[in-house]
């Protein structure tokens, strides 16, 4: 599978550690950055990560910051992509069921690197079960935003 | 302070639940439906929670649903909100910290009644840091989005 993989400066390590991992299991994975474990902003990344998914250079992707929480955030701005925050192996298998979920969110300072691989493992191998939650995936792919009068 | 709460039916009853103990602790509470357990979009909900804030009728708003994946996904669609999903309050409070954080998003069937109300006060309760956090917080709110060529 082509699995691309995003962070912020504190889950570099963590993108280090999963990008071999999923190499070694012979995916083909995109590192798109950052290069250091210098400070960045996550939003920058999760909003390269959501374009790349959305312009189908990768088939998944996995995006990690400190808690998950702000680089999901920034991920789901983009409606082409729904971003999954987990933190077990249940809610990435719920994420793929019903939400056909394309990116995995994980908080490095939060999630261990064995819970982190269990959870992308289940990720990776769940499938949607489409029906009544294909219409839900449908209208997240539709957003209504009304601007506040 | 002014909360909205939103579910899907798989939240219902956890919906119900947490209503009236805002309202029992003092807040004004807005609820946004659903008015029965039968089935629902969860988009649907969570674009209304989000339209709410973004119109700034509430102070912060909670989002329910099965796993709190799906309506968080669409609550993060509208730009003016940032919705974190979690499971115990580190992660409750890390959003207000560092994501200034307006919406929470619980899942009823992975976290039981007593942690809700836990993750909830905390997520009420934690001031945001500012700092360096607010220039990411800034890129939140004005998301880049280029559609794939």
């Amino acid at each position: 599978m082509r699995i691309a993989i995003a962070s912020d400066h504190a889950a570099f390590a963590l993108k280090a550690e999963l990008s071999a991992w999923l190499a070694d299991l012979g995916h083909e994975v995109a590192d798109l950055g950052p290069d250091s474990a210098a400070s960045v902003d996550y939003p920058d990344y999760g909003y390269k990560l959501a374009e790349h998914i959305a312009a189908g250079l990768s088939d998944r992707g996995v995006a990690l910051c400190g808690s998950g929480i702000g680089i999901s955030i920034a991920v789901n701005r983009n409606p082409a992509v729904r971003c999954a925050l987990v933190s077990e192996p249940l809610s990435a298998s719920l994420s793929r069921q019903h939400n056909d979920a394309n990116v995995i969110a994980l908080g490095a300072r939060l999630t261990g690197i064995e819970m982190a691989r269990a959870c992308i493992e289940t990720f990776l191998s769940t499938p949607f079960a489409g029906d009544r939650h294909q219409r839900r995936v449908d209208k997240l792919s539709n957003p209504v935003i009304r601007q506040p009068a």
